[in-house]
């Protein structure tokens, strides 16, 4: 059924070629770009995370002591820096990444090695721990800012540094004699050899990648039969018999099912995915499809976001999707992003960009206050006013994986497909310039979506040129109109083009088209499967791709004792005490009148007329603290 | 406010002088007496709990080990075994009984002291670990056998064993040199020796229980300075520092919330009641009004159940009361039954009545299946069809306490208040006499209830006399009517001697005097406090005192998915496929019908008419297993 068409040749249109303007997401870059990347400096530094590579700690020494995930905070933070220099040059955060650099790279043992924890802290457990502690993890982390900052400098410090550990790596793992046929706890590794192997065209990256995906999971567990013992209890808390928890509970090729911890699972998919684009693993590459379905199914919070247990970070049973204590971690919506992103790169199916989307407007932007100042860890769905972001976190992994998202969302935009297509996947003002047809094509995006949905494109060919404009009509649309150049493009047209998710317009462009599509952004309602038991009898409202929610600013305290008729109509109009052009909703609502009985009666209390108020959900607890909902109970 | 009226001359008239024959609840009665002693016996018999007493258990012995409250379920049964042979003559039930006894009374050691797990198995921790095992708690349970077999057949030897042993507790434990200033982590003991205090007038046996109870929560902690160390984590786990699990975070006449185990609260304020009214103690009897209302107006579950977690088997947060999840053990309803019986015997008020009518029409006979052969620990208010009863539990204290409740109901439902009144606090069909104003006067009450509201009394002095009975009329109850030898009483009558849930009818009484109380028992929608988050949207139905639920066997699987117009009407009749006379609700209601979309849909399904029958909570999982609700999601 999936036309694939030779994704081998497709590829997503780099950041570094897009350049956004977009009423929406560009102050979300520039406060990441004033704020969040200095801020996320500062932490790295005043928490000692930076000078950590220096190698100086001893267990007699007054510093803070190396945590395992440390190095990982660093690089993400040089990743984030180096997709922002891509795009905005900065000599004064250029020299601090260097210089970061620099120490990182003295930290290199004379061997390849490079971990701080297991250099200083624990160096004689070094590939001892894969399970529970993030050894490769972080190495990882530090190959994806080594290409980063190669890609956006040109500067190879830290690519010959990662090159050399990772030819380091790939000596100590395999098939071979003395190898080591383990692979790490929490994925991450695997992606990021991926990207090297991208930049430096050297197979033995991918086929290292290629080798902890494939060792993940096969029988008797590498975890159960070398580290059993170090791990004491925590697999009865934690990891369970089988290691489900970090996805190696069979081999990843014969999984269905999302289990574990969620962001190990996310990164675990990225490198499927890649790795399926790249060697055209079939068997991979159905395996992240029925994953995917079955997440999508039963277990994605309607925010994009996901992992309902706190416990696990994780996934626990079929349709558990509370909203107070959902945990929903910024970083697994992140990273569901980028799985869904690079599904979209071997299967241009609007499925994966609808969740894209979802998860970007909503699951993802939440994770970060406007300003740019301060994150949440947890994304919940309802909250009784006693949770807020937090500037940094002991195991900050949200706040930098926000910064090198945001650096980088132009490529999320758009893919090539060889030299014949284009498709347009998000909606956001941007100028892009790429090679169709052999021609140059300069592509504009100028409207104010999600706050309209009225979208303008503006193809311009340097000379005339045939090729599909594949535009993605997102899911949650029920009616559009197009037109191009004026025009009104036909229902049956429209119809004939329409498949899955996009409407592909095949045709000769020239300097000047201009296509406007109009996405019907009435508010809706939306509705969750009913074993979904913390959504009984509520409904959520959605505007566009933005779900929104109630915060008691705006509509009182107990906000449980508001109920929403469900032939309420909707009034929207933008928020002038909001930010930037947001929309709000307003319904006519009710809301139950004070109990002034004990704690039973044989009346239900009255209601009273109220308007109910509801902003976007990523926007909430940017003003006052206080109670939130977005699952809001209904009147049937 | 309130009139106590010398309660210290007012008493229960005891079950011994009250001859039930009630539709309703003989049946019942005859199952505890047929099914359940014998069965118990037969389970205490083979588990090793009577043999235990034999004393021969060593650390190398082949049969079970006895554990530290074994001695509690012997002791409970023969409670129930007294109380049944005092209605109703069984020599083999009688043998058996003095058997045991003479086997218990082998166990008593030299000093007096009477425990099996303290003898054979810590000797050594003889009054050491008063805190967390149930040392006093079992000797409480062996005085209230003996006060009830001494009662019912004039035997003492049990009453003069359990009286040694009391002595020498007394040696133990007070306030003089070398004494214990220590109380038991699981009150019983405190009650118990009140009624030994009742039967032997020893002032002796009450001043230790007034010990025991003043003592409790003292600062700093006996169990603090001197079991801190052998409790381990289960502080931290299970007591909390303060001791709250077991009441012991302050002294008892200062607390005013219900905290805890509910058992072991439940058990406490039984014997504060019985201090109170005994000694005039207006302390203890002030802490349990207040507490009393604490936990009626934010801790108690509509059946008279109590306790929502499992974790402490006990109370958590004001209005935490899960329904799925509830665990509300049969024995806590059964004591707030003990409570509330006790609280009106010093004041005769209607809240205490409802609630003990409550507990025992709902929570407390749940505990036993119709056929007296199977028993639920936990009384779920939901349940997705995996609860079912048991003929026995490893802790089993609820078999044998319903078995002690049931042999012994007569006593709840009348109390003398000197000569002068006879308060009715329960409808239950029977036949008593007492003396009133000097005559010998008979009652019989003739009915169907809770079938009907329809209740005929007969009062037949042996000579005319003037005294005041006084009819409870229901806190449920909305409207009734009143007749007296076939003449309704005047509403202003009705009004002038109508208050805190009792109608007074001071008059002469005569012989063949005939009262016809009706009291509406029209079906009634209850809601619950909009903190009770569970119950938000959601409806239970009451007829009279009886809390109806819905089950899987009458209703489909998939409960959730009813939803009940606010204005359908009921509709009662019997139930010929239910055990005698029961009624049952059916109501026009609504199924959504079958959700035919993905995790999350624009359309909430649609709904087809049903109709729902719901049957008394009591009576759920007695015919096949499956899902059942007491609150049914309701359309308002």
């Amino acid at each position: 059924m999936i036309n694939r068409r030779n994704p081998k040749q497709w590829q997503a249109v780099p950041f570094s070629e897009v350049c956004i303007s977009d009423p929406y997401w560009s102050p979300r870059i520039t406060a990441n770009r004033e704020q969040s990347l200095p801020n996320q400096y500062h932490q790295c530094k005043t928490t000692g995370r930076i000078d950590a590579f220096k190698l100086d700690w001893t267990p007699g020494s007054d510093g803070p002591r190396p945590n395992p995930y440390w190095d990982s905070d660093v690089a993400k933070w040089i990743e984030a820096a180096a997709y922002s220099l891509a795009q905005h040059a900065d000599p004064l955060l250029e020299e601090l990444v260097d210089e970061t650099i620099t120490l990182i790279a003295s930290a290199q043992q004379p061997d390849g090695y490079l971990n701080v924890y297991y250099t200083v802290v624990e160096p004689e457990n070094r590939f001892k721990l894969l399970s529970h502690n993030h050894e490769l993890y972080c190495g990882g982390h530090l190959i994806e800012a080594a290409v980063a900052y190669y890609e956006a400098t040109g500067k190879r410090v830290l690519l010959d540094t990662m090159t050399k550990y990772a030819d380091y790596i790939a000596t100590v793992f395999g098939r071979g004699e003395g190898q080591l046929r383990g692979y790490c706890g929490h994925e991450e590794i695997e992606l990021a050899l991926m990207k090297l192997f991208g930049v430096t065209g050297e197979p033995k990256y991918s086929a290292l990648a290629q080798f902890f995906v494939d060792e993940r999971g096969q029988q008797p567990s590498y975890f159960a039969v070398h580290e059993r013992e170090a791990l004491g209890d925590l697999v009865e808390k934690l990891y369970q018999e089988d290691f489900s928890y970090c996805q190696a509970h069979a081999p990843v090729r014969e999984q269905s099912k999302i289990v574990g911890h969620a962001v190990r699972a996310m990164y675990l998919y990225c490198s499927m995915a890649d790795l399926a684009k790249t060697m055209g693993d079939e068997g991979l590459l159905k395996a992240c499809e029925r994953i995917w379905e079955h997440l999508c199914s039963t277990s994605l919070y309607i925010t994009g976001g996901m992992g309902s247990s706190r416990l696990n970070e994780g996934f626990t049973a079929d349709y558990d999707l509370p909203n107070e204590t959902a945990y929903a971690e910024t970083c697994a919506a992140i990273a569901f992003a980028m799985w869904n992103h690079r599904m979209l790169q071997i299967d241009c199916d609007g499925k994966y960009a609808d969740m894209l989307e979802r998860s970007l407007y909503n699951g993802v932007i939440s994770g970060v206050s406007l300003d740019g100042k301060r994150f949440f860890y947890e994304n919940p769905l309802a909250s009784r006013g006693d949770h807020h972001r937090s500037e940094w976190f002991d195991v900050s992994c949200c706040p930098t994986n926000l910064a090198r998202l945001l650096a980088s969302l132009g490529q999320y935009i758009y893919t090539l497909q060889e030299q014949e297509a284009l498709a347009v996947h998000l909606y956001i003002a941007s100028d892009t310039e790429v090679s169709l047809g052999g021609s140059r094509v300069k592509i504009a995006q100028t409207h104010q979506y999600p706050h309209s949905g009225l979208i303008r494109l503006t193809i311009a060919p340097d000379t005339p040129v045939p090729f599909a404009l594949k535009l993605r009509i997102p899911g949650w649309c029920n009616a559009f109109k197009l037109r191009i150049n004026g025009q009104e493009v036909e229902p049956e047209e429209v119809r004939e083009n329409l498949a899955r998710g996009y409407l592909t317009l095949q045709r000769l462009w020239r300097a000047g088209d201009e296509i406007e599509l109009a996405l019907d952004m009435t508010p809706q309602r939306i509705y969750a499967h009913p074993l979904v038991h913390a959504n009984q009898g509520r409904v959520a409202l959605q505007l566009g791709p933005v779900v929104y929610c109630v915060e008691q600013v705006d509509n009182g305290a107990s906000l449980d004792q508001i109920v929403l008729p469900r032939n309420a109509a909707f009034v929207v109009h933008q928020a002038p005490d909001l930010p930037g052009g947001t929309l709000k909703i307003e319904a006519s609502a009710l809301r139950f009148n004070e109990w002034n009985a004990n704690l039973y009666a044989v009346e239900a209390p009255g209601t009273s007329s109220i308007t109910l108020t509801a902003i976007p959900y990523a926007l909430w607890d940017n003003r006052q603290g206080g109670e939130m909902q977005v699952w809001i109970r209904e009147l049937p």
